[in-house]
């Protein structure tokens, strides 16, 4: 099978990092990326600091596939990344006849201040990434997307972007409920079943709410028969231990 | 003013990067060590390989003053946190008497497997953090603290842990409307204001609705008659371009 193909999304901002905006954007991207069959490997949330965003840049998009940003693409003095990137990656930075045209679809000319001109800033050798919500583009450069903060624009931008990239085997999940049985009464025979079948990944997910623990597994794989098998040893382990009458 | 006091956040599981769990605990922590005066200042999310773990905890327990981890520290294979984390420091690790201890709160003697067990190996030199909720405890080592990733166990571990945590003044935040305006509009404007008040920080939020973009400006700092100040420039900012009537 083919090697697999990986990424790690930045999220920049301070809002996230204060607790004031609660993020969006990590779960949508990561179930985003599993679908189309490319590995989230890494998740990173930096502050609005130039050396932050560039050290974190730098790190993440020689070790993955890809690199996904989101945030800081705005007109106001906070938004930075634009300029982060093009200092990561070593090129000039200046307005982009392309992105002041598509700025134009939206604003009238004397709307076209300094400010608003600054979301038309792209570091040299960048490709545009159309905004249809508010036109402001993001950019794509090397392996990296920069796209915006706001989930909606976000989500659309990620939808432009997404037949362009190199995609892998999807990963397979199958989700198996553990009524009734507590992880302490099936870790062992869990454990066992991962080493049997080391091209699966098995995960045992404890959720708690009022009606107390809800336990469920997860087999993940790329080749359908494995995970099969996986499953198919994990149900009969749960059915062996639910018969044998195990305490929860 | 003393230096503040940062944290970072560690998450570890991959049904987080899978998108499969969405993520609760990073807004929470966010805004609860924000409130009690410490700066959350980097998240990472990492998954379930013990490499990455410990490269991560290494690297961030040295830079900020609290490191704090959530999620691996379950009865099942795949919960690889506590001997990373051993790892990471250099410490042996085994069962903890007073870990046992409390798991027999909970567990009958026959309960007590070897996988429950596995949830009392706590590194050696490690403080326990009480769990209410399912009693296989937490533990701090060094700057370190290791905390579950089910959302309430979490909460409550936290709730143990705040009381013996150094924190600095509080970080004040106060949120103004920028009604009817847009942000291409005062972002000239506010950036003049940013550079004026060096002591506080700056940020502008747009979001996104089926009703159109709504712009919020927040002004954040610790001492208060700054914040004041710099409140009082942007509604002034704010104030003056609504009276001349700016294109929105």
């Amino acid at each position: 099978m083919a090697a697999p193909i990986t990424a790690a999304l930045l999220i920049i901002g301070d809002e996230i990092l204060s607790g004031r905006t609660k993020d969006k954007n990590i779960g949508y991207i990561a179930e985003y990326l599993t679908g189309v069959g490319i590995d989230l490997c890494e998740v990173r949330i930096v502050p609005d600091v130039e050396d932050e965003i560039v050290a974190a840049l730098n790190s993440l998009r020689q070790r993955y596939t890809y690199l996904f940003t989101t945030g800081g693409i705005g007109p106001t003095h906070d938004d930075i990344t634009a300029d982060a990137v093009a200092r990561a990656f070593g090129v000039g930075i200046d307005h982009d006849p392309r992105a002041v045209a598509m700025l134009r679809e939206r604003y009238q000319p004397h709307e076209l201040n300094e400010a608003r001109l600054r979301m038309a800033r792209i570091p040299d050798g960048a490709d545009l990434i159309e905004n249809p919500i508010s036109k402001a583009p993001g950019f794509k450069i090397g392996n990296v997307f920069v796209m915006a903060g706001v989930p909606a624009i976000m989500q659309s931008m990620l939808d432009t972007i997404a037949p362009t990239l190199q995609t892998g085997a999807r990963m397979l999940a199958e989700t198996i409920e553990a009524e009734g049985l507590a992880e302490g009464n099936y870790a062992a025979g869990l454990a066992d079943i991962a080493s049997a079948h080391p091209g699966v990944s098995i995960g045992s997910y404890p959720s708690f709410s009022t009606s107390g623990f809800r336990n469920q597994i997860v087999v993940r794989g790329r080749d359908p028969v494995a995970v099969a098998r996986a499953v198919a040893a994990v149900q009969d382990l749960l059915h062996r231990l639910k018969s044998d009458g195990v305490p929860h």
